[in-house]
């Protein structure tokens, strides 16, 4: 019985050791971050979560009192759930509401309805009152070449030091990995479509 | 003058071809997915956007209409932007509160923690009004050895059949990969911390 004791207070004190290191590391890690400023963040790859991880962050800067807007490329056809809830708490959305380029099968139709989002986000990224700005599947423009390489990477240079932007989608340009500050890659690992499952409310819309 | 008007109409037409053919791809995908039931999502790795991209579904389920409810593990010390949001919108949390491992530094009293959050988890994982659940950051408690891998398997098993969960976290263990349907591995390809770039209000909590 005091060897089983002794035991567990070893292992007590081993935990509490390590953690000890642990806390040290990343305290010093925590110390040497001392810079704020607004962040590019890009959430890329072919894996579920990439928009839903850019509404999640919108939800947590709303829910701190930052102002925020959301610009929509491709999708808006059909009422997402996040749009509601999110337009509840002030969010203005500014949606290219064409669809699918396989739905509307019209590249000039789709070119012109992008560039008239783009339009919007470059009023959204000048507007120093917002704090977080995001670009849901903005990065299909770029691939697409329906918007100016260019002329979107110099937006996002001047936007205001503040103002914090993600961008989401499949494919990201390299040139905006590279401008970049925070670059997450989704994986899909597995994804129950593929196993027969339909798309469904409140998960995938 | 013609040349150029007839290479813009080919080009226009081959887009045209090429979206009629993507659509009946995904048509036909679309078709053969039929399947409607609560499914176990996965969002794990090592990059940034995890626990956003859970409560970026739980804002959309609930935008929909849907009950939520929402669990999280190790955080909770400090207030979290979309806890407030989603709050308001009638999502109930419980929170384990105790913090990192590494702040509190004694395994005996973060496992208690577990539990406690646990048994609340296995009351939102039996109730039929629930129509979606995040674990937040729950991965962790099984490769700690906090939670009991078979009970925690048991209960998502027995779960509604309706009900979505959602799982967040590094380091999801194989057995929960598995038992699910759809899984992320969210990759960090860079992270404005490494360069200096403290932890900001709504971003990073």
């Amino acid at each position: 019985m005091t060897d089983k004791k002794t035991t567990d207070s070893n292992i007590a004190d081993n935990h509490k050791q390590r953690m000890q290191k642990l806390k040290e590391k990343v305290d010093s890690r925590i110390d040497n971050a001392t810079d704020e400023r607004g962040l590019l963040i890009v959430i890329t790859g072919n894996g579920k979560g990439k928009s839903t991880s850019g509404f999640g962050t919108v939800a947590r800067a709303v829910g701190h009192g930052l102002n925020a807007a959301v610009a929509q490329f491709i999708k808006g056809t059909w009422a997402c759930g996040e749009r509601q809830l999110l337009e509840n708490a002030g969010v203005k959305f500014s949606v290219m509401g064409t669809g699918f380029t396989w739905n509307t099968q019209d590249k000039e139709k789709d070119i012109a309805a992008a560039k008239q989002v783009w339009i919007k986000c470059k009023e959204l990224l000048s507007d120093t009152n917002l704090d977080v700005v995001l670009l849901d599947e903005m990065t299909y423009m770029l691939s697409y070449k329906y918007l100016d390489l260019d002329d979107v990477i110099e937006t996002l240079n001047n936007r205001p030091k503040h103002q914090h932007v993600i961008i989401t989608g499949r494919a990201c340009h390299r040139a905006i990995i590279e401008l970049a500050d925070t670059v997450s890659e989704v994986q899909s690992i597995k994804h129950a479509f593929d196993n027969g499952i339909k798309a469904q409310k409140g998960i995938d819309w």
